[in-house]
């Protein structure tokens, strides 16, 4: 048979996965030292849902992977964890709120394949429903700057209100059919420069004249301290009161459901240029998801797995990419598989992660097994040792021997690698 | 919108995540305590890898969920995690063996919706690649006693060769072309009782004294010391020398690829009768998988995660289910916001799941959130407190409430909790 994938999804090795875990693991932590507590939905979900209005859109509609049950029921992969979130709430009206919860989850995509982007990915979601205060937009930004400061990650948080772009558009007398593609262009003002943001917009059909007044707007966030989208920015930003976080008017992040604080992470001095986490406040998403009248105000952050292990082997090339767990590899002599075994279970009774050689092909092939997989320490169990009541403990890295008691082993690989 | 989820997928809400993350985290620890290393493949194969020969077969297949990508390609959702294991095997044919890997994940069958029977639902599997050695058998069941010894289930476990089965219909002059039926029918030998086995057995087309023949054969392990079946059982047996571990002619696993030893996992006095985990060695199935002429002796076996999360639920009544992780509510007085936040962050600083309510409805309205979501501990921040440089502690279990430090706090929640 053709061994492949298919085109767009990823294996993960142990030596990455084990990577994965730990992020995932820190993450998980993060997420529930601030009282977000797991929510799990199914990968499937109806394709009735997935395509109502106001989830998430043409575009994302057209990369959504479809199929059909057995029932003839139409049927699709998620491709966000946030349309399951508004579903969950509709659905469990009984819930008190704010509602706090946070998901893990791969989300799916069948779009182009770019470098670093995969059609099965992660989302790392929290979010806060049922609470218009500005303080919930802060805590969202918190939890980001714990985050990456758990990671050794330094980050700097463009922070801004949909409505202050709103606001811009009217002040360079935008016309009002132009709003949208406007924001968008100056949503690249990073990538692409002033100078190209303008000649799009210009394109686009926008005076040039009310081009530049809304692209200088932006730039000048002393212009803006007046309006009402940074009067709902302000007590987020004298909350948080961190030097990281900075009033950026050009942030747009899209146009979809964001209807006031906006804001997105990104490395400092990484060649990672995407942000690594980002999100915002979307008062009527849910609302209106549900279709009824009911006002459900919510925030929420998203972060993104794949740029933060990005960041982190980038700046961290010493982070161990480990090809197992096991920390010791124990060898027993050939007439001395039971012994062995002992051992073995004494050392994970003891907490280590221990893996044993039954192949009987003698010492050095198992030190090589170890070798190959990199695991830190071996245990020989051989008959000299055995009437001692001891083992033999090998380090690996400094090929360093010791004749020690089972315990002793335990201790000394606990110490060691802590 | 009508909300619903798709026919035979679930929800896990809080109460049921924050338990079910517990169990899995249990299992991924006692995994890796035996040196099997995480590997994650995507939900989604190709047609092609899930319906090759040497796989799930027909059953399965009609079971599975169909798509296409925009490219036209035949894909489908994972029906366990043994194929993409085989998959992952041989397109990464330069990984040193025996490779222990365990994987836990949803798969998804598109099948009838019986109880407790969903059509998304975890496998938790360890396998051992490329070791012939009885020892390895061992160790996965060595590994079903040590996961359930932790989750204080006690459990029988029933084992046995295939080829004891395959010398029990030859013992019994059962026509070669019934092996599959007869064994078939002694599998359900628990279920439906000796009588029934022989009806079925009979109405299949066998002699009645064959039938019985077999049946008796099957409920007297005695007679097959001497067998092929019996002399690859024995070093497994002797290995594990566990009373719990019990030979069972009649067991069969089904009919696919196992090839030697097998076994199944029950709890005791339980109404759960299903078995809570299972496996077996499979030696021929990778390898004809990949459709190469190597041979790739496996072992493997899958806990289940429903079965082990209905019988802690039934025997621990006392388990809670938790409706949130939080464990201090922190409620501050409508003018002190400002400090109440910097108490959460402290206390989050501490290692202690914390959230806190900046509704500024008053402390009345917070506790009855407190209340509904069983936060054991509320800190309410007051400007009597304050004065002090102290805040008020109240357990919610029993009403006490004590003027303590934010150090103290932290001390004593995670000392009540632990």
């Amino acid at each position: 048979m053709d061994l492949q994938l298919p085109r767009g999804m990823r294996d993960f090795p142990p030596e990455e996965k084990i990577l994965r875990d730990e992020v995932i693991a820190i993450l998980k932590n993060l997420f529930e030292l601030y009282g977000f507590s797991p929510l799990e939905t199914p990968v499937v979900e109806r394709w009735e849902a997935l395509s109502a209005k106001y989830s998430g859109g043409e575009e994302i509609l057209k990369e959504t992977f479809k199929l059909t049950d057995q029932g003839g029921r139409q049927l699709g992969l998620r491709y966000d964890l946030t349309v399951p979130l508004a579903r969950f709430v509709g659905m469990n009206p009984t819930i008190k709120r704010p509602f706090k919860r946070y998901q893990i989850g791969t989300v799916y995509r069948d779009g182009p394949i770019k470098k670093g982007r995969t059609r099965e990915f992660y989302q790392c979601d929290a979010d806060i429903v049922g609470s218009s205060s500005p303080l919930a937009d802060a805590e969202c930004v918190q939890l980001a700057l714990d985050v990456f400061e758990r990671f050794k990650i330094d980050v700097v948080v463009k922070i801004n209100n949909r409505k202050v772009l709103y606001e811009l558009v009217r002040a360079a007398q935008i016309p009002e059919k132009f709003t949208e593609a406007a924001i968008l262009s100056l949503d690249k003002l990073d990538k692409i420069g002033p100078d190209e943001v303008i000649r799009e917009m210009v394109e686009r059909g926008i005076e040039r004249t009310s081009a530049e007044r809304f692209l200088s707007g932006a730039q000048d966030p002393q212009a803006f301290k007046n309006s009402e989208g940074y009067r709902e920015l302000e007590p987020v930003l004298s909350a948080l009161r961190d030097s990281r976080v900075v009033w950026t008017p050009s942030l747009a992040r899209g146009l979809s459901y964001y209807t006031g604080t906006i804001y997105e992470v990104y490395a400092k001095d990484s060649s990672v240029t995407g942000s690594l986490a980002a999100g915002g406040r979307y008062d009527n998403m849910i609302g209106q998801f549900l279709g009824g009248t009911e006002k459900i105000p919510a925030v929420g952050i998203s972060f993104g797995l794949e740029p933060i292990l990005e960041v982190l082997k980038e700046q961290r090339r010493d982070l161990p990419l480990r090809k197992t767990v096991t920390q010791v590899y124990v060898i027993p002599f050939k007439t001395l598989v039971a012994e062995g075994r002992a051992v073995c279970q004494r050392l994970r009774r003891a907490g280590i992660k221990t893996d044993i050689d039954f192949s009987a092909k003698g010492i050095s092939d198992g030190l090589k097994y170890a070798n190959a997989y990199a695991i830190p320490f071996v245990v020989i169990v051989g008959p000299d040792e055995v009437a001692q009541g001891k083992v033999k403990l090998r380090d690996m890295r400094s090929g360093e021997e010791q004749l020690l008691t089972v315990e002793e082993v335990a201790r000394q690989v606990a110490q060691r690698l802590s």
